[in-house]
């Protein structure tokens, strides 16, 4: 059985792969960036909930603190000082909440901790479709990032996934609901931790994935 | 004027580098990494020490806690139950002082300080001659990784510099020398952190280094 390494943010393209990765038949290992965003609780609440339903044991869940990233700025997500300003959700301008370079940060510490134990998979839900103003999520980069792990690793057969990156939201809502993920246990809002806000980037390409798929999002909102 | 970050570790290559970004001259970053290494803060004594002598004010200095690699293990460097071996300098057995994916995590780091800044450049002491046992010490590694940075930036005008990758540690001390290079300030060693050991695997390399320079290595050994 071998290992892989699911990065599960709390959110619905993470879950998705999740569910993905579990019914490869993988041995999970769950990894959870708390970089010190507003919505850090609730998401890191998501991490356990994803990881408990799939069975997932605390020994195989890592959590790393990136509180670090707040002495770099640069995004209204680490940074107080920058207010988290709304979007249409499919604009080509690169969002504010835009961490620089932060997916290779958060890749290379999952490569890191793959390399230690030797997981041979990694995914992450990164997705190109709903997300073209970042600019780390293009396919594009994550080959140019297999590369670097096939240059700078030892083993050198680690490789990153990345199963949703051309799917639209309305398809990850549709591949979910046939992996019957729970997406009752997900979080996706960058601005309220109680109740979804529902108007943020985030929120609004969550909401018109389930309406284009046909369905009722299952969490709560304002 | 432009800006470039030199990673500053406070040994012998990152020295020489920083000498060559300040012939250059560039605005001066420097940039630190405190991974809970045994010597840590020696190291943090030489990169404060190497900052004032090239006038590189406080707040164009950066050190960053890179502790939570602790979390991640599989290095003698950040795991205390690994005891550091000695080398005999340039074996090609990658030595156990390897954290995973190591210089991936510290680039990320800093190409995401440059974008945040808008530094065009990034100095690094990678040396491929007297490390074949490091992975992401190679040429190849490098140009992946500047690929990398040009898909996963806003402004993908960031470029990772290796001035001494082909250079032996010989090379090193002569291009230092020529450049006036504060040497007595630099700290290699793994071991010590008040005479340098002369024994371990960064002294060893040193210490020919400056013999087969035909210099006098300026810093106290035991």
């Amino acid at each position: 059985m071998s290992k892989s390494i699911v990065l599960v943010s709390g959110g619905m393209d993470s879950l998705v792969c999740a569910g993905i990765a579990h019914e490869e038949g993988h041995e999970l290992h769950f990894l959870h960036m708390d970089y010190g965003q507003k919505t850090s609780r609730r998401e890191r609440k998501s991490f356990d909930d994803i990881a408990d339903f799939y069975h997932v044991p605390q020994k195989h869940r890592k959590v790393i603190d990136m509180n670090f990233l707040r002495q770099i700025g640069g995004s209204s997500l680490t940074d107080e000082s920058i207010t988290v300003k709304n979007y249409a959700g499919d604009s080509d301008v690169i969002p504010d909440s835009y961490v620089p370079f932060r997916n290779t940060i958060i890749l290379s510490l999952a490569v890191s901790w793959a390399e230690a134990m030797t997981a041979n998979t990694l995914y992450i839900g990164a997705n190109h479709e709903d997300s073209p103003g970042y600019p780390d999520c293009r396919p594009s980069y994550y080959e140019a990032f297999n590369k670097v792990i096939k240059e700078g690793t030892k083993a050198a057969d680690i490789k990153v996934l990345t199963p949703v990156i051309h799917m639209k939201k309305k398809d990850i809502v549709l591949k979910g609901k046939e992996l019957e993920v729970p997406f009752e246990l997900s979080w996706s809002c960058y601005k309220s931790s109680s109740k979804a806000c529902g108007k943020c980037d985030s929120c609004a390409l969550r909401l018109r994935g389930f309406k284009e798929a046909g369905m009722i999002d299952p969490i709560d909102y304002l």
